[in-house]
């Protein structure tokens, strides 16, 4: 099945600013984007990574400069099935990609942290995207205005993406992967200050 | 199968304190609490809270003002198997309630976001708990130093309790439940400011 993975190469990760520099910040998202390659292609897919520029990726890689919302929409004209995937999930497994294309449905939906779609199936080309805001909410809208069946996948690994510093403490907790041992030799910990995790440097 | 759900009728839900006051707090606590009863109901279970203070509930109700860790060692000790459910998991169904107890080993695990253990099946009386800081891999490491087999339940639904203003927004955004319904009536709503999405009131 068609599967691509969108990479933002340009600035990424900048809401880790506080915890990270611009350099560690670019390398933060390639590992991460290693980390979903390795779950999805033990999955048995075989992904293209779509980027904003050109990186070093052991995958097949195509460079886009448009934002995800005319990208992705020009992915469906093009071909569905279609899969997509988010670059930032650090604590995917292949069992979770596998459950997500297992899932019937016209559109299949993963629902992330604050609104957002982290992964998505799309088997009919009537359906189009909109990535900016409540894109959850809004996408099954969509599905539900054009007659097409939605149904979604409850993953808490599908559903953090790695937005914020809090989110990587669930990848030190919840990951062995590579993501979760560079943290660890950048000097991340896990603390917990009067019992509420967190994580310090 | 016998189970629990451990409620806080003293002091609830302190951090939604910028967003809603004492009463409001008390209010959508027990509101969170008969959401979670009515997915434990449906799924077929027969809960009994355990609160720190009488309360009005459509439950079995008992009284004890210990703490988590003290009282759920003495549950463990009285009958296993045993199920814990926490109170404020506002998104919560049925058919994660009947995932969760339909999963095998002797301790059976429900990550919540931020390192907390938000529901459990303990089913060998070698096991003990610690609620305090990072409960869920403290619990992994319990039940391994003991010899006893750990499976978790990846659940996004399972995976947020209520702790956080920005909990709420989940709870508006993948509930139709009591509680949303409750901050529906309370005037809170969903603001998209800059494409990222929060609640508002």
């Amino acid at each position: 099945m068609e599967t691509v993975i969108p990479f933002d190469a340009t600035t990424p990760k900048t809401r880790l600013g506080d915890v990270l520099d611009p350099d560690e910040r670019n390398t933060v998202s390639r590992v991460l984007l290693q980390d979903v390659l390795d779950a999805v292609t033990n999955a048995g897919l075989d992904p293209t990574v779509i980027a904003t520029e050109p990186i070093e990726v052991d995958a097949a890689l195509r460079i886009d400069h448009r934002p995800l919302t005319p990208l992705i929409s020009d992915e469906i004209d093009a071909h569905t099935p279609l899969v997509v995937i988010m670059a930032d999930l650090g604590l995917l497994q292949s069992q979770q990609v596998s459950k997500l294309v297992d899932t019937a449905g016209d559109v299949v939906l993963a629902p992330g942290l604050g609104g957002g779609t982290n992964a998505l199936v799309v088997r009919n080309e009537d359906f189009e995207v909109d990535f900016h805001g409540t894109s959850f909410r809004d996408h099954c809208t969509i599905a539900n205005s054009r007659g097409l069946s939605v149904a979604t996948v409850d993953s808490f690994r599908l559903g953090v993406d790695v937005d914020e510093p809090q989110d990587l403490l669930e990848v030190l907790l919840h990951s062995s992967g590579r993501t979760a041992a560079w943290l660890t030799e950048a000097g991340f910990e896990i603390e917990a200050t009067n019992g509420r995790p967190s994580i310090r440097r």
